[in-house]
């Protein structure tokens, strides 16, 4: 049998700091690189403009990771694999993301998928994301996907993995 | 701490029997009562009109199981609830499902929803779900709520429920 993986979307399968500096920049008329955003929590790097994860369409006009497509399909032949969204949060968020994996990740089925609000009640063998609050609940192996808000958490019960090529070395 | 229950939208908190029944008379021009439908699997007792739970609205409109607000506030002061419901197997359903919810049962909030397609990797000490095949994948103690479809049966390892009533009584 194989050993499951739990896989996160936002920050992992899909890029959301690309649209968030980019709504700064075009609403605000500033914005910091990613590099500037190292070890700020994603709710202080983008205060005034935030409330756009609750906007229809953020989520399903959102880029896809770099290297992710290829990545999750050699997991997905590896692994079984289950894709784990924080979503409840965001109310009318939930068919877009739907949607997007549909679009992007089409070798996904709906049997793995899961849209909740904490992940502490999911099982499984491995857990990949970008948040150590869901991380740090899961009782398997813990890989933490870096993301500028997570760049300066140092957590011996994490693996660390800078990209998708990186998971593609190590699992 | 408080025991954790997982408890299922559909055929448990959301009565999809009427809505079905009305459809099958109102397209069709005939139905049955649930008592003729006692044993009878869902899909096959609606052949004909079924690919209305792919529409848009069918969740959004499903009337809530009688009882089930205050028997769904016992359960939620007393225990951990949980909302599990199979929804991603329906594109398009999943908004429909939150506000659903938030419309019928604003005490539950976001953190105490999932939504996914199968419910074998979810851990808790409690199901309370209409469907044997949710069921008999969970490790912890089984409810059975008595719905046409699962009216036959028999199976030592699941506590039968019939309404929201028995629940309060039994939980």
């Amino acid at each position: 049998m194989k050993r499951k993986i739990l896989v996160d979307m936002d920050g992992v399968l899909a890029d959301v700091y690309k649209p968030l500096i980019k709504k700064q920049y075009t609403d605000k008329g500033y914005s910091k690189t990613e590099q500037d955003l190292n070890g700020i929590e994603e709710r202080k790097a983008f205060p005034d403009i935030i409330s756009i994860l609750q906007e229809k369409g953020f989520f399903r006009n959102a880029p896809v990771m770099d290297g992710s497509i290829e990545g999750l399909k050699y997991l997905n032949d590896k692994y079984d694999v289950v894709i784990v969204s924080s979503a409840t949060e965001f109310p009318g968020c939930l068919d877009d993301k739907h949607a997007w994996l549909a679009v992007h990740f089409p070798f996904i089925n709906w049997k793995q998928m899961i849209f909740c609000g904490v992940k502490s009640d999911i099982s499984a063998d491995m857990m990949l994301d970008d948040h150590p609050k869901n991380l740090s609940v899961f009782k398997g192996k813990r890989y933490i996907f870096t993301q500028p808000h997570n760049f300066s958490i140092e957590n011996e019960t994490y693996r660390r993995v800078n990209n998708w090529a990186e998971i593609m070395e190590i699992l």
